[in-house]
C-alpha cells in the first residue's frame, strides 16, 4: 500500500502543535509554534507551513499528502470558521478553512479543539469502544467536546460543548466571552491565578505563591504539590466548582466517563482527589460511584492532533 | 390496509392519560386517571386495562393492538425500568415494562415523559424537521428531552436528558431527589408555590394569593394574569432560574428551538415574557435572538402520547 500521509495541528491559546500522521495513525514527527507571535492569521498559517515543510521532508509527505485536519478554540467543523475566539489573537469572525487551504494548498478541515482531543480519545485513547463520554480540555480556556451514542454532538450549529461558558455564579467574575461567572472564569489558567490572588489578598496564611512578580497555574500547582496551604485551597476551590458543572453534564448527558486534558489536569492528586471527591458528592444517587473521572492516557497533544486528523478519512 | 392501533400513555405525577392511536397517528379517543390513587403499581396497571378495554370497544382496538408505549417519569427506554421516581407513588426500582406486559398481554416500550414528548414534537408537532431541540415539561417535577442530530439522548444508561436534577444553587432548597439546590426544586408546581410562600412572608404587599388555605401553581398563575404582584413576582423568579439553566443547556446542545409543556407553560405571557427576556440575556452573543423558545402546539398529553407510541413503530 502507497503511503498515505495526514497532518494534525492543534492550535492552542499559547502553543500550536503540528503532527505528522502516517497511514498506521503513528505520529512520527512534532514541531511547535507560539500562538501569541502571530497576531496576522494568514503569517501564522505561513509558520505553520515553515514548520509542515521542516518536518515533512525525511517522509516526503507533501507528495504524499491526504491533507491537514485541524483543532482550534471556536473552531466550527460545520463551516470551517472560527468567531469571536477570545483566547485567540485573531478576533471578529473568520473562515480559517479557507485561510489554511489558500496557504497549504491541500485540503483542511477545521474542528473545535476539544471536539478534536475527544474523537482521539474515541480513536486511539481512553475513551476506545465508549459511546458517551465527556472530554474536558483545561488550559488558556475549558474546552469540552461531548461524545454521545458514539458520536460527536455537534448541535444545530457546530457549536455544541461549551461547557466553560455554561454560568457557575449569575452575577460572577467577568469571563473573556462576555458573559459573568462562566466556569472558564475559575477553572481556566487564569481564573485559577485570580482564586489564589483572592486567598492571597483574604487570608494571612505563609504562602510561597506570596509576593510571586508573576502567579501561573502551573506555579499554584507545583506549589500544591509542596504543600502550600493557599495553593491546596486553590486547586480545592477549583475542584468544587468544575466538579459541580461536570455532575451537571452527567445529569444531562449520562456519560460512562469523563477525560480531563491540559492544564490542572496535570496538577496531580491535589486537583483530581478534590475534583472526584467534590464531582461524586454532587452527582445524582444512580450516578454515585459509576462514572469515572480518567487523565487522558495520549501524551502532549496527541489526542487533538490524531482526532483532529482522523476527519480527513470520514 | 387493515386498520393496526396503538396505545398511548402519558404517566404524569398527578394525571395518567391514555389515548387510542389508529394507523394515520390520529388519536381517537382519550381517558385518564388519578395517579396517586393508586399506591400499589400492578393495581395501577389493571385500573389503566380498565380504561383501555372501556375505550377500545368502539373501535375493536385489542383485537387489532400493536402494543402499548409508555411515557413515565424516570422512565428508561433501555431497561423498561423506574427507577425512585420521586414524583410517583411507587418506590424504589421497579421494573414497569414487565408489570405493564403481565397485565396487558401486549408488548409495551417505556420511556422517560419528556423524552416521550419531543418524539412527539419531532413526529407531529413544533419540532418536525427540527434535528437538535429541547424538549421542557413542567408540572410536578421537571421534565426535559433533548433531541440531538435527529435522534433522542439517552446517554450510556438510557436517562440523559435530566435538566430538573442540575444544580441553580449548591446550597439551596431540598429537592425531592435529595440532592439541595436543584433547578426542579424552583420550577416545578410545587417550587413556583414555595418561591410564592417566601415573597409573602418576606414583603407586606397586598396579595390574593395571601391568607388562601392551600396554595397551588395555578393559583399563582392566575394570580398573575390579575396583575398580583406577588404572583407576578414569583413568576419572573422563576423564569430567570428557568432561563439561566436553559441558556447553559444551549451552550452544551446548540438546539434550535426549545419546546415548552405543561404546567408554569399555561401561565401566559407573566411567565413567558421574562422567560424569553432573561433567556436572551443569559445566552452566549452567539445564539442571541437564535434559539426560540416555544409552546408545544400540540394540545393536551397529545405530544407524549404520541411520541410514547411512536416507540413501536421502531
Amino acid at each position: 500500500m502507497a503511503k498515505v500521509y495526514k497532518i494534525g495541528i492543534d492550535i492552542g491559546g499559547t502553543n500550536t502543535v503540528v503532527g505528522i500522521i502516517d497511514n498506521n495513525n503513528e505520529i512520527l514527527a512534532y514541531d511547535s509554534i507560539k500562538t501569541q507571535e502571530y497576531s496576522l492569521v494568514h503569517k501564522f498559517a505561513e509558520a505553520l507551513l515553515e514548520c509542515i515543510k521542516r518536518l515533512s521532508k525525511p517522509y516526503c509527505v507533501l507528495e504524499n499528502l491526504k491533507g491537514v485536519g485541524i483543532g482550534v478554540p471556536n473552531g466550527n467543523f460545520f463551516d470551517g470558521s472560527i468567531a469571536n475566539a477570545p483566547n485567540l489573537p485573531w478576533h471578529g469572525v473568520i473562515n480559517i478553512k479557507k485561510v489554511f487551504e489558500d496557504c497549504f494548498k491541500t485540503p483542511v478541515i477545521i474542528t473545535n479543539d476539544a471536539k478534536a482531543a475527544a474523537l482521539g480519545e474515541m480513536l486511539f485513547g481512553s475513551a476506545k469502544g465508549v459511546k458517551d463520554f465527556i472530554m474536558l480540555t483545561l488550559g488558556t480556556g475549558v474546552g469540552s467536546g461531548f461524545v454521545v451514542g458514539g458520536r460527536v454532538l455537534y448541535g444545530h450549529n457546530g457549536l455544541a460543548g461549551e461547557l466553560g461558558h455554561t454560568t457557575y455564579i449569575p452575577e460572577g467574575r467577568y469571563c473573556s466571552c462576555g458573559k459573568k461567572g462562566c466556569l472558564e472564569a475559575y477553572a481556566s489558567a487564569s481564573g485559577v491565578v485570580k482564586t489564589a490572588k483572592e486567598l492571597l489578598a483574604q487570608k494571612p496564611t505563609a504562602s510561597i505563591l506570596r509576593n510571586k512578580p508573576s502567579l501561573s497555574s502551573k506555579d499554584i500547582a507545583k506549589a500544591a504539590s509542596d504543600n502550600d496551604m493557599i495553593a491546596i485551597e486553590t486547586l480545592d476551590k477549583t475542584a468544587r466548582i468544575l466538579a459541580l458543572k461536570l455532575a451537571d453534564c452527567v445529569a444531562l448527558t449520562a456519560p460512562e466517563k469523563i477525560i480531563l486534558f491540559g492544564g490542572l489536569s496535570g496538577a496531580g492528586n491535589a486537583f483530581i482527589n478534590p475534583l472526584r471527591k467534590y464531582f461524586d458528592m454532587f452527582l445524582l444517587d444512580c450516578y454515585k460511584t459509576k462514572v469515572s473521572i480518567e487523565l487522558s492516557a495520549l501524551k502532549g497533544n496527541d489526542a487533538a492532533i490524531l482526532g483532529a486528523a482522523s476527519l480527513l478519512d470520514l
